[in-house]
């Protein structure tokens, strides 16, 4: 087999971490202590969202796991059990998958229990259990486990003026011809040669990224073109970020509109909520949302009528001041445009929503009695803190006073001239973004 | 913008033919004859799978759409919208998608009824409608939609000793680094410039591919390593046929051993049986399933041990007669590895397997009762003509007796070397495929 250079550069490195890591157990034998490990807690109390980097990251507590409390003893040996098969497969120039992670520590253990029965027990019954084995160790060895040569499918794909190292190979990501680059799932491997770009668009939908790629917007633009294929996966995450942080390439990220497209933003740019701990690597705080906003769609003269609404200016009252300083837009779409093209927002579309800014946007904004009672509390939903800024407040107040949402495509079907030659120019250049 | 020569050429070519196709019906007009479309239906009814060409291809009945007909002028209407919205987006160097099509369309006439009425009818209100419209304007003019540069999301991908011409751009896929060639939407506009490979291997899972690649896999067998990234889309199998047919490259197919993944080969093979007009030029007939096979699990041992079950020589008489000619085959996993990776099957794969091969084999081959009250039995259902071979009977026949399914993932949990270096490679020396 073929390995690349920094493949067994990346791989040593590992061994080791596993192997320093883990010694200290060793010791704690040798000197006849109780065996722990001691790593950040990964719970949603311990998640915090972190003003200063304005990212998702894990809070101060700790977890302590140890081998003779008979509560912790399972997780214990879980974790010295994926330790030992990640640490195998690294030794024999292996790259699994979480999945084949699961399959090879799946076994079955009998003993006898202290009343004389024979007791059977597996390692685990369910991915779910090893995936957050998994996750224990990212956590305790403060790595990403790509640095672990663990693989997974990977969605994202790439074009633009930019020539890359990877693995033995110089690749320049601007002959790609009418295809892409599929970016590889360890792009921390990655080596940047050489960057000629001005900014980086992240296209949430795979068709629209071909049509865009296909058009020429990238070359005339100077820009990176990225498409998410969908929920980012981590290594287009990561890969979005290292331009931004090394480059210093804005980022723009251009999406459904809707609260779905909203959070395939916001995990972009702060973090995924369940997986915290990798934000400080895979967050883009620096990321812009460029579009499709509900006020590109209805222009800024609807949120001036929402604010006539009694309540709504005593509510709302932060977003309410910033008001008289929103430039007027007027809308991209014509009331025909917008006839044919706005889809009329679900019940579970309201309910996200509800979860990004909480529920009394939705109180005072929403005329429709359609929804109102069906619409569940549940308690302690107060919104994101980083949705709740005065921009989004405002874009999620047309939202739930209009009940639209509308897809990218339906830029497109006004014309891909107009996405291209239009619509994003005209964002990236008046500043039409919100941060 | 930029335009690649391909586009051009390809543009001007998909004018003439809609222009030339669509030419008959102002000639109509002239002739003041009442205006009307022919082409060939696309029903299941008249979907037949062809033993000679080994696809699924459309049957001999035609249909007619007549303008003046009151049940046909709605289609009729919308097939000629959709024809003129195309022949516009070529025109003004657009590529649409599927879902533009839908939007650009989407308008509402208001007309007045007969008895005076004021009436307004949609073109169409859902995609399904358009896309319907777009399939029959495939038939009609007997093109692909790539063809008339309708692009859409692409999940394929390609590594492997190729250079190709794709745009304007000479591409190596042997210099991918640790990522890979995304395939373009327009798979027919690739040039082959170089292929210096023995086979074609295409993996249903993308992070299966993502290891074999990793592990040098495609370099040390000199195979074009593919993924599909599960259901394969037109592209993928268009490169793949193309790969087929104009260099003769054995194609070897590789899925989860459960009826899903037996039916993603399926499609590669023969086709899809809703799109079965798409099968002459995206189908490819000699494709092989190289695993995993339920006798690799189990070996032919079992197989044996079913053909002494009551009813089952007699029930599956042509299988039972080939008995003694398989050539006995240990299975390649361990009873202890058996029993960690192999997963029970659900409901679900017990019904669609059933599809794939008719009543009989799971009525004479399953022990189990507790799905036997369950099974739905759907009037008409007696298997696809090409899963009763011998070969796939026989395959059923362990799955309906054993009723397990196994992930290629659990093959590598063996040991990613495992399926390189043994598995993969000891399958195509020993001719041990289903074809």
């Amino acid at each position: 087999m073929s390995t690349s250079e920094i493949d067994i550069k990346i791989r040593a490195k590992a061994l080791e971490l596993i192997r320093t890591h883990f010694k200290k157990l060793v010791d704690e034998l040798h000197r006849n202590q109780k065996l722990h490990l001691v790593f950040p807690k990964r719970t949603l109390s311990n998640t915090i969202y972190d003003q200063k980097t304005k990212m998702l990251l894990l809070g101060p507590d700790v977890q302590r796991r140890s081998f003779t409390d008979i509560n912790e003893a399972k997780k214990f040996m879980q974790t010295l059990l994926m330790a030992s098969i990640i640490y195998e497969a690294l030794r024999n120039n292996e790259y699994p998958t979480i999945r084949d992670l699961y399959y090879r520590g799946k076994h079955t253990i009998t003993y006898t229990s202290i009343d004389g029965k024979p007791v059977s027990e597996n390692s685990w019954d369910e991915q779910r259990e090893s995936d957050s084995v998994i996750r224990d160790l990212e956590v305790y060895l403060n790595i990403l486990r790509e640095d672990l040569l663990i693989l997974s499918k990977e969605k994202g794909k790439v074009v633009g003026n930019l020539v890359i190292k990877s693995g033995n190979d110089i690749i320049d990501l601007s002959k790609m011809g009418h295809g892409a680059y599929a970016i590889e799932p360890t792009p921390d491997l990655i080596e940047f040669i050489d960057v000629d770009a001005e900014y980086v668009l992240v296209v949430e939908k795979d068709a629209v990224f071909q049509q865009l790629h296909r058009y020429g917007f990238w070359k005339k633009n100077k820009a990176v073109l990225i498409t998410s294929a969908g929920q980012p996966d981590r290594a287009t995450r990561r890969f979005v970020r290292r331009l931004s942080e090394e480059f210093k390439l804005p980022v723009y990220i251009l999406c459904d509109s809707d609260p779905y497209g909203f959070y395939i933003y916001s995990v972009f740019k702060v973090g995924s909520i369940t997986l915290s701990y990798e934000s400080e690597r895979l967050a883009t705080p620096t990321a812009k949302f460029i579009g499709v906003t509900l006020t590109d769609i209805f222009g800024t003269e609807v949120f001036k009528e929402i604010l006539t609404k009694p309540g709504v200016k005593e509510t709302l009252e932060e977003v309410a001041k910033g008001a008289s300083r929103i430039r007027s837009k007027e809308p991209y779409l014509s009331p025909e445009e917008r006839k044919n093209f706005v889809i009329k927002a679900k019940l579970k579309d309201i309910e996200r929503a509800v979860e990004l800014v909480g529920y009394k946007v939705v109180e005072v904004c929403m005329e429709s009695s359609e929804y109102r009672s069906k619409i569940k509390k549940k308690e302690g939903v107060s919104g994101y803190p980083w949705f709740l800024t005065p921009e989004w407040v405002r874009e999620m107040c047309v939202f739930f006073y209009t009940l639209s949402k509308l897809e990218i495509e339906a830029i497109t079907g006004k014309g891909l001239k107009f996405l291209a030659e239009t619509y994003i120019p005209r964002k990236i250049e008046t500043g039409d973004w919100i941060s």
